[in-house]
C-alpha cells in the first residue's frame, strides 16, 4: 500500500469526491487513481507509520515470543448491520482468531476486494469503522492492498485482513487438548450476531432491538489465561456457531462432550427470533464469544474472571467432556432426555461473516 | 482451518467428487462440508503440520531478525493462462513483494472467496499449482480460510495470500532511498505476463507463444543484496507496469528519472502485441520482474550477480535517477528526444492480478 504524504494535490488534481463518487476499475489499475484513493483513504484513516512509508511491505520489529498468524475473509451480507460494519467485524473476526491461541495481536494487513460503482461514502464509513475497531483494540494495519472488479463480479466489498500476533511463552492452547473431564464455558449469549444480520436482512420488526455481539476479545482472553492455568483450548465459534466449534474441538482432541441446554445462556428476543426463523441458536454464528476447555480444579477461578470482565458477565458453565469413541457432541435437554448435537450438515445462514 | 486427520471417512461419508462435483454454499458454512473439503483438498494438497494441527491460527517458530509482512488479493481473469493459473500467481506475487524488503520468505496465508457452483476439479487444480508454487519457494501455507459466495456474486475464484519473511540484521532497502546519481536495473523482459494473459482472453493467436513470467524472486533477491551493498530499493512492477513503479519511487524519494528506450529489455513477440492491441508496454503488468535501485559504485557488481542467475539473465541498466523537483520520469526515445513517462492514468488491462 502506497502511501506517499507530500505533494497530494500536485500529484492527484481533485480531491476524492466522498459524497458523489464511486469506485472505478481504475482505483485497482496501480496507476494514479489507486495511489489517490490509498493515499486519501486508506492511508489516512489507518494512518500508522508503516503505510506512511509507502512501501509494498510493512517490515516490522517483534518482541520476542512464538508468532501466531491467522486469516479471514469477510464477505457478510448486508454490509452494515445493528452493531457494526464489515469493516469492525475485520478487525474482530481476526483479532479473535489470533487471541484464541492466547497469543497478544500486533498488526493486520487488509485487502480489499471492491466491485465497481460502490460508492466512496460507504467505502469511507467502512475504512473508518475499521481504523476505529483497531485502535481500540490497540493494533495497526500495516499493510494492504485494493482490487477492483467489474460490476457484477463481487457484491459490494470483500475484505480478507490477517493478522499476526505474539504467543507468551509457555502457553500452549490448542483444539487437541480436551480430555474427560474438563469443563466447558463460555463466555455470554449465544446467537446476537447472526439474528442482528437476519434482522437487517429480513427487514424483521420483532428483532430491531438484538444487536450483533461483535468484539475484540483479547483482553478477557489474558485474563483468563492469568487465572486458569489449567486452560486447555479456547475458540469462537462463528460460522457454524457453538454447536460446529465444540463437534471440532471433540474430533481434534478425540473426546465426546455432554452440555445442557439449560445452562447455555441465550437472550429471550434471539431465542424467540430462531423459533421464528426456523433456526437452531447452537448453529447460529457469534462474533464475540468463545468456547472455553479447562481442567476441572481450575473452571471457578476462570468463571470468577471472567464474570468479572465486560465481556464475560454473562460467563456460564455449559458441560464437561466425557469420554467418547464416537467424537459426539450430546445435549441433555429441558426433558431429562439427552439428544445428539451433530456438525452443521448444509448452510442455514449463508454470508454471516 | 481445520484438518484433523483421523477418521475422515467416517465424519464425511462419500469422499468429494473431483470430477463432477461443484462448490455449494455449504463448502463455506463452517460445518461438515467444508471441514470435509478442508480435508480433503486443502491440507491434503498445501500439506504441513500447521495445517494438519487443525486450530484457527499457526503458531509458529521464527529465526531473529526484522519481520516484513505483506498481503494481496489476486482477481485475474481467466484464472488459468499460459504460465501459470491464480494459484501460482499467488504464491509468487506475495513471496515477490516480501523479497523486495530483502526478506526471507517463510510463511503464507491463504484465504479464498469461491462462487457457488465453482467445479471442485478446478479448484484442485488450482489448489495444487499453489502448493507445488509453495514448495518450489520453499515455504508453507500456514493457515486459512474458505468463504463461499452466492452464484453471480463472484467471479469464480478471488484468492488473498498474505506473506511474512525475515529481512536480515542490517537490511534496509525502501523506496523512499533513491538519490541522484543512482542507477536503474531490470532483471529481464517486460510486459510477458499481460500479453499472455490478453492473449488468453482475446484468442489472439499471433501471442500464443507468450508465457507468462510469473515467477519467485527472493532467491535472485539474496544473490544482489550480497552483491551490491550500496542496494537502495526493489520492487516488483506489477500492476501499472515499469512506468507506474518508476514514478512512485520518485515520489516517494523526492528524485526524477531518466531511462532510455531503447535499454528496457522486450521480446519482439510483446512489442508486437502490445502495439496491435493498443498497449503501452511500460504500463503493462510483470509478476516475476524486478527494478532496482543501485548506488553507481554497485551497479556493475549488482549486473554481474543479475546475469548470472537464471532470473536475471536479461538483465539492463535502463536509467538513472536524476534530481528534479517536480518528480518526473522521463524517457530518451529513438528519435533523440525525450518524454514524460507518467504515471498510469486509467486502466489499460483490468484483472491482471
Amino acid at each position: 500500500m502506497s502511501a506517499p504524504q507530500a505533494r497530494t494535490k500536485r500529484t492527484f488534481g481533485r480531491p476524492l469526491n466522498f459524497k458523489r463518487g464511486v469506485i472505478e476499475l481504475a482505483h485497482g489499475s496501480g496507476g494514479r487513481a489507486m495511489a489517490q484513493l490509498i493515499d486519501e483513504l486508506f492511508a489516512k484513516s489507518l494512518n500508522n507509520p508503516w503505510l506512511a512509508q509507502g512501501n509494498d511491505q510493512a517490515c516490522l520489529d517483534l518482541p520476542a515470543g512464538r508468532l501466531a498468524m491467522t486469516t479471514d475473509s469477510y464477505v457478510i451480507s448486508p454490509l452494515f448491520f445493528p452493531g457494526g460494519d464489515i469493516g469492525s467485524l475485520a478487525v474482530h473476526g481476526t483479532v479473535n482468531d489470533i487471541a484464541m491461541s492466547g497469543a497478544r495481536p500486533l498488526h493486520l494487513s487488509a485487502g480489499f476486494i471492491i466491485e465497481a460503482g460502490f460508492p466512496l461514502g460507504e467505502l469511507r464509513r467502512i475504512v473508518d469503522s475499521m481504523a476505529g475497531a483497531a485502535h481500540d483494540a490497540g493494533i495497526s494495519v500495516v499493510t494492504g492492498d485494493t482490487k477492483v472488479v467489474e460490476r457484477g463480479k463481487a457484491d459490494g466489498v470483500f475484505i480478507n485482513t490477517t493478522g499476526i500476533g505474539i504467543v507468551p511463552d509457555g502457553l500452549h492452547l490448542s483444539g487437541d487438548l480436551a480430555r474427560p473431564g474438563d469443563r466447558i464455558v463460555i463466555n455470554g449469549n449465544i446467537g446476537d450476531h447472526g439474528v442482528a444480520v437476519m434482522s437487517k436482512r429480513t427487514d424483521l420488526d420483532f428483532a430491531v432491538s438484538i444487536v450483533s455481539d461483535s468484539a475484540a476479545l483479547h483482553d478477557l482472553v489474558q485474563v483468563m489465561v492469568a487465572a486458569a492455568p489449567e486452560l486447555r483450548c479456547l475458540r469462537d465459534p462463528t460460522r457454524g456457531g457453538v454447536a460446529t466449534t465444540l463437534n471440532e474441538i471433540a474430533r481434534q482432541s478425540g473426546v465426546g462432550m455432554m452440555i445442557d441446554e439449560s445452562a447455555i445462556p441465550i437472550q429471550p428476543g434471539v431465542a424467540a427470533s430462531c423459533e421464528l426463523l426456523g433456526l437452531d441458536p447452537l448453529y447460529v454464528a457469534n462474533e464475540g464469544k468463545l468456547v472455553a476447555v479447562c481442567g476441572p480444579q481450575d473452571v471457578e477461578k476462570l468463571l470468577e474472571s471472567m464474570t468479572n470482565h465486560p465481556l464475560g458477565k454473562n460467563a456460564a458453565l455449559i458441560g464437561e467432556v466425557v469420554a467418547d469413541p464416537h467424537h459426539f457432541v450430546r445435549m441433555r435437554t429441558g426433558f431429562g432426555g439427552s439428544r445428539v448435537v451433530d456438525w452443521l450438515s448444509s448452510e442455514q445462514l449463508p454470508r454471516i461473516c
